[in-house]
């Protein structure tokens, strides 16, 4: 697209966080050009998360292209290191590394839990996976089985899927230059410089590790991982702005369900077919739903809302109209969730608030507080251990689990899970959580 | 929004470009918060820029932000300069720069060809601020007194609109940054450091002048402008894609003229309201035109082009499924315009291909191949000299005009308008500009 | 110096780390022009670290400078938040960060070692700082005071000397600029950001603190600056230019000892004064000892290094031609240091190859090899809990100490310290003390 | 050196500017590991312009290694592109690059001038490759043919000397980021991209070309190298200490002619050999002058200054203090040079202040003014098109001169030599030339 379109052998793109991108015209260029792979154009990789960090409007596609060239790194950097790579094995795991998100959809943390019953992207990325192995003649063979981890060669699936894949490496340096939040940079370049196959023959037992001068950098890149974690990805008026969707998605579900007339049918026909009824995991393979799913992207969230901010019924004017102009409900942690009497009070007081301002009759104020109201959980740990562990191979040969070695002891505190309950209601309704909780 | 929301004066904003950008909680953060100025956010800055720099895809609200920044540097620096600037002026020059852009509607360029006739965003962004205006209770009486150039010292009106105004600063740091063309890059805040106010007081003859220290820099972002003019606002590839959006619209247009039944009327209202009637630039101050104007932004354009997608007329299908799936035509500049017999034959082979394609009946192919072949000029010059100079101040106090300094004779040419001529038409049809123009 | 230099009250330099730095012109810019501060410019920052690092070759004057720049901005927050400064105050503090690393001398860490007996930076520095303040008139004097925590608002002094001051804030970010070391980037701006003064009075019982919003970045500024230790300032590479050069000082005190006729004495006179004679801390005070030291920077210790290339002794001419042309010793870790039995054999084995190598004849080899076998720790505890700790300020007002803090886990670990033998000699001698110790 | 040093066929160096670099383990390490390049270290690439722009310390090592690690960029993209390149070809190329500056001593631009007549390091750079080849057995025959250009395919001495060369593209990138002059930032990977060799077998009648794409990165490129040119080469200061040292070499060799007994000797032997003697050009192939340059560096040069400081002339020690304590001279840019009356009227007028500042007695005032009172031109022309001009390439296959487009009128414009008079003289004595000039 920019730049050298006419080259012989690559089609080059201008990436800031990479700077050029080389794209094989081959499979490969291909691939991009499907509408699948387009609609990650219309998908913003943070998903609300631009409304609280306003350079950051990149999207899935930008990051699937990264995660490609980061890909092409690391297999070169392993060639030099006496790993030999086919060329169909190279093929194959650029392919899984750019496809290996395509099953995302837009607002993806909240669609996960209110779009789709059990949802997880990673079944979606498989179906549509195979519906362009169809299309494409078997070409994702090699591709598919890299993804699935059934290919003779596990490696490649660590480099698609794993505690330091190419996904993380590209969207935490991604999201940290467009977040201009500049703790969270990672020295991607110096840890793939650090990967290595081991035995580097790279046979069925082998594996991805890191040499074990690159265990700072890794600490570190734990380190970042979990700040942009606390500071980005569950920043307070993320969560606002996802529980805020999450209830309009909940309040127009009941309008289906009571098939009351508002408006709510004039929202995007893509986005409707999801919120009529409630689709569950395993009907993605549906052909029928996954046509569906691949029309739906950022623009049919918004456009709904904007129609919806005309409904009749006032809650949903108005929690659409807030999630528009970014009117967001205020969200404060709770050192311990808070006992049921105390939940009963509030949910009166919202309720009150809810007949006051206009927006609830009294006979439906109490259950209307849902929407106004909300507890959740914010958890994230660093280093999932029990996952897949990162090993470091010393210069002798010997592989160690990154959190048993003495020179990281930061790393064995970083697999502890942290949850941090919370609460999210309107400020005007005057809430003191702070007060009653540590009361 | 992105960290410090507690702190007493400022609300921080985390910007990639800039870093932190405080916006004062005054005025300034009031009028963030408006829908105008909210809408912004759903508006990319480069248009259909971002199908051809995938990491691109910044938008008008986070420019602005960045041009109100530019301006908070600028008096600070002019201040320390001996220029005063009283808590006013600061705070109104500040809401000029912030709104300076507010009247752009989506994909700006096209939209000022196709949706309103003579449309011109300067013209909208005045109309918007005068409603505000009467919002705020004329709390902007003075930045439009600086916006519409009448304030008595018209310093601050150079400062928001001028050859080297905190817009272009800005946009030019930004869209470097963002589209990862390097060499646009420009010393913002150098540039910021060498302008003076001559003489100091600011008074009605006073001007924005550059030290004589900085005229390399001037040249070099007289340069800069021009390279991101020809590599990224003219690229070849985003000419074609303005040419196809224009496409759809007409198509459009002409179903509404023709009151076909084609499902045209399921594109967003806000869209359509623009294209079922012919609104005239001097119908923008008709309270129902601004306000249908300012609930359209990208999200309309892109849902309306998904929904016609579906439409039964096949060339509307046929454009908008281009556009989405980012299938552009092909554009080639010629070294002048086509003479007509030249044009009817290539509009001849067109038409034929329609027919092949079953896009068209042969009836009414040579009519619609004026969808798939059209003729345009991209025209820039990289320093407007007679529109507002550039002045250049010496130690001695004597202030030049940029382009008569000897050290800078290449600004001399950069006075020069250059248009090129092209010809945008679809791949397929096999068309050869190149050789039938030389020939 | 670049740009601006006819600026009213600043003079401006360019840094590429900064940006721009305003020097004020006062008692500020009068400091800069003294030789002891512009001998700075000719001691670089990291010792031998730019003969591993090769862009890494900045000096103790930017340094300075940017240390100062950062008070700057520090304290622009701080009254942004409430903290009231005079201007007598903070032309103090200015001084204070601009001066603290004045009594620095040429590849500081080795002098500290082998220059002057118990030489401790801090307290040449506290000897130049009176020493200046004689000469401006006792402008110096509450810069004194905030350099010695005498000052009645302590907090002055932590900005300039505590776990989170301007000297390290800047060496962090700028090491790890010059380096390449991407991952050691400290989010500076970030951290000033979220500094506060408790209570913001700032009296003699207020302390800095950091807002409860900012422990994640000082979390990942412990995290980075544990990194920068073990990847550049104790980088094995360091540490064997390092021993290197002792060796040399070592043997050139010997000759002078010996008071062979050597050709020691045509190294440098500012060196060869304290190498000839032993000086102790307690001499830093007297005049003549001062002034030696003012004169001694890198270029007489590369001057008579490449001096004493041509010396008739083959040991120093060997050591100095190794050092100069960077042909380093190896550096090896061991895990616990090695047994006296060991290190005799090895003495032995080093003492054979010197006389091989025609370096030392056989009655003085064993004594020689003292210069060719060294052992020596490396150490470092990223975070100093016990010196001065770092107090996190959350909503209510409470302030509690950083590893005490249940998000904050790993910084507990990283209280520590991290002790790690190690031994050097030459590759070519042909030890394995990887095998020996394991065994 | 900095990681990954126990990579199979690479060592690896971590460079601020351009990332990692890999060196290959053979000849080309080898070469780097010379006294010959290891000196490199020990010369700054921007000579005096460290003292303007404190953070540019870099040295003409880091610089070599760069321009070999660009070579390396560039032949991978001519091969992509069809052109074939061997391995030993690819050998010679990075040797070439890497050595091409080989023959620069300390502050080149002032030694150029007072060191030794009609010195160009080319010819020095040559005399030492031959030097070297001997030592390699002939390994760097055919890197000596394409420094010559008597290699049969031309285009490679295009990569080495030429108008777009790796030493210009590093040089720029290079000294714009650690001098902070933005401006000056070369977007070099995309200007790589762009080059074709043309034919693209690279015969002899071959030649290096710009594909048409390029053209606005390579006027960028011309108009960021005039940039650096006035604003950091040429910059006022940087001639002013330039002349200082001058002036000091001029002063010493006066005493050495004259025999007087000033301590000049104590300067370091490597410079006095120089100074006591008029080294010819032709000299440079004598062993004996080969090997006193190569022992040459920044630290002789600094360490002399800092021991004439206490020499018994007081000129010599003024000048030298001046240097080393960054007290430079004035520099004034003149419309036109002087007329004599004036000249001799400025020169009894700082005669008169040598005597009463009791740096010359009277009648050798007027003798000694010529140290304090210097005039020269400084002069550049971004685009030498006479020297080798610049081919793009357009898609026909046609190769058409670059200032001849008529796309690019700004680079006819830079092809003219601007030439700008400067006289230099104490602050203290208070000439006025501008005054004096004008009128």
């Amino acid at each position: 697209m920019a730049y050298a379109d006419d080259n012989l052998h690559f089609k080059i793109f201008s990436d800031p966080v990479h700077g050029f991108i080389s794209v094989p015209k081959n499979l490969i260029l291909d691939l991009i050009q499907t509408p699948e792979v387009q609609r990650l154009r219309r998908i913003r990789q943070l998903g609300v998360g631009h409304l609280v960090f306003p350079g950051a409007e990149h999207t899935r596609f930008v990051h699937a292209l990264g995660a490609m060239a980061l890909m092409q790194d690391a297999l070169k950097s392993l060639s030099e290191k006496g790993t030999h790579i086919s060329a169909e094995e190279y093929t194959s795991a650029l392919a899984a590394a750019l496809l290996h998100d395509i099953g995302h959809g837009p607002y993806s943390h909240t669609l996960e839990h209110e779009l789709i019953a059990d949802f997880h992207h990673e079944r979606m990325s498989r179906a549509l996976l195979l519906h362009l192995n169809d299309r494409f003649g078997g070409a994702l063979d090699r591709a598919i089985q890299i993804f699935d981890d059934t290919y003779e060669r596990p490696f490649f699936h660590q480099l698609v899927s794993s505690q330091l894949d190419m996904d993380r490496l590209d969207y935490l340096r991604r999201d940290s230059f467009y977040t201009g939040v500049a703790e969270g940079e990672v020295g991607v370049q110096r840890l793939i410089k650090t990967m290595r196959v081991h035995p580097p023959e790279g046979g069925a037992d082998a594996e991805m590790t890191i040499e074990s001068k690159g265990i700072y950098a890794v600490e570190n890149f734990l380190i970042s991982r979990r700040l942009m974690y606390w500071q980005v990805y569950l920043h307070k008026t993320v969560l606002a702005g996802d529980q805020l969707l999450r209830a309009v998605f909940r309040r127009v579900r009941q309008h289906f369900e009571e098939d009351s007339a508002a408006m709510v049918d004039e929202g995007a026909p893509a986005l409707c077919f999801f919120l009529r009824q409630q689709i569950e995991a395993d009907q993605l393979d549906d052909p029928t739903v996954r046509e569906r799913f691949c029309t739906l992207d950022d623009t049919d969230v918004l456009y709904s809302l904007k129609r919806w901010m005309e409904a009749e019924d006032p809650i949903l004017a108005d929690l659409s109209r807030r999630f528009i102009n970014r009117d967001f409900f205020r969200v404060t942690f709770l050192p311990e969730p808070p006992e049921e009497p105390l939940v009963e009070a509030w949910r009166a007081q919202v309720a009150d608030w809810l007949v006051r301002e206009g927006l609830s009759p009294a006979p439906r104020a109490a259950a209307d507080a849902a929407y106004y109201l909300t507890f959740d959980f914010s958890r994230h740990s660093a280093y999932e251990r029990t996952q897949d562990s990162i090993g470091i191979l010393d210069r002798d040969g010997h592989v160690q689990e990154l959190s048993e070695m003495t020179d990281t002891s930061t790393v064995a505190e970083m697999t502890q899970f942290v949850v941090k309950p919370y609460v999210c209601f309107p400020k005007a309704v005057g809430l003191e959580p702070e007060t009653a909780v540590a009361g």
